[in-house]
């Protein structure tokens, strides 16, 4: 695996320049080689099922996809085009903040897969899953990507 | 395949009761008894890469998951618990309300696999995918999914 | 979509040419603009649970992936490499024949998605799923795929 | 995460029991608290394309879900029923003997999620993917079950 060629700081900048990213409060608060850990901001316009006050599953779809898609960014320089993606969801996510973990399963230079867990105030993890990206589409700033 | 046991009115209160369907204002414009219409009401703050303006994959994948939950609702009586779901993104969803068309794989007892296409204004398909679904959770109040 | 360009008997020859789908006995039984029908002849070396007697989840995930790479190879003159699948399994498989129908949820250039359904001999769907195909690995041959 | 309540030796019994795993010479090679690991015995009949002699998807796919399967056997006492799963090819499989590693994602009382790795016999990981197991369906043999 290359080492990561963005820093926290650069991803965070292209994270919330995305407005849907912005809207739900994502903020990178760890960076390694291996993973990425980014924040989630709960708000009351996330809730699903009214009475049990459960965050939606298409909000914790959209963090596995991006943690997911941004560590492969810390890798490639850019977020890549998702192509597919599956979500698990294990429990039900109450109101409150979120964090989600991403980290790369293959990079490749025309596909690549990543996955992300994520977790709620407990420590519990309510969701995780996996996503093809298409780092293909990177190739032609990212010389490095050919050699994979 | 049972008949419908909900109406679209019927389905619609309890579609929009969900805070984040009715901040992507859902309106289901159509139903039969093989499948459901939900039209999106397109907002700025679903946009992804800010420069392409294309919506986020999340609002498309939340829009999958909840035309085939709510083909299931209205066989069922009501939405079932997300198990997992997988979504393909098939073209860039440029700014504009979306539509979704959820239909049902396999009704069964205990879990269900439901489906949906998501079509941009010209009527290009945007996404597609499928979910399974916990019907066993609405055994209770939903006694025929006892003979499925 | 365009319009095939391999005949029923032209797919057959390449299907068996497969080492595993030769062992699996399959054999195209329909074939039209929409949908491929392919059929497996069971053998004992499939069961998996010995008690049961039902068949091995990997066999019919394997038709799953041969049914709809083969519309594929159908519009696009030859099978496209799987990248990932989903196989969603509905009811147990007895002993027995299977059907599998493959159809195409998008054609595209680079990637194209598309779905199969399997049945046994009572008509009764046991499993259904769909891959994401590398139709860029063909597009050296197959010269319309670019427009896509 | 609680314990193994099953051996090596005796969920091989139970892996080989099952005809198709016997046909693919399986062989549990590790077991500890995490993980699983099962090697699998090439034979002429898994090739798919036959002149580039690659590995059929769908033996990938068998392999990915046994692996996970059985670290589920190894922590509840049985394999349970596989829901759904997902498969991402990475690399195409050359002839010879392939090694999957199985883990658990989630352990529930109802459904599990867990995920294998398939490498080739040079470590270059092939194929990996995940799967959604009915542990419900065990739980009358399986009391400790009913706590998750």
């Amino acid at each position: 695996m290359p080492e990561n060629v963005k820093t926290a700081d650069e991803l965070q900048t292209r994270l919330v320049a995305n407005h849907f990213n912005e809207w739900m409060g994502l903020k990178i608060v760890g960076l390694d080689e291996d993973k990425i850990e980014i924040t989630m901001t709960w708000r009351e316009e996330m809730i699903s099922n009214p009475k049990a006050r459960v965050t939606h599953g298409g909000i914790l779809g959209a963090l596995v996809d991006v943690a997911a898609d941004f560590m492969i960014a810390a890798k490639a320089g850019a977020p890549a085009p998702t192509v597919d993606m599956r979500v698990d969801y294990h429990r039900a996510a109450m109101p409150g903040d979120l964090k989600a973990v991403g980290r790369i399963v293959r990079l490749g230079g025309t596909f690549s897969t990543a996955e992300a867990e994520v977790f709620d105030g407990d420590g519990k993890m309510v969701a995780s899953g996996r996503g093809l990206y298409f780092t293909g589409a990177l190739k032609k700033q990212v010389k490095f990507l050919a050699r994979f």
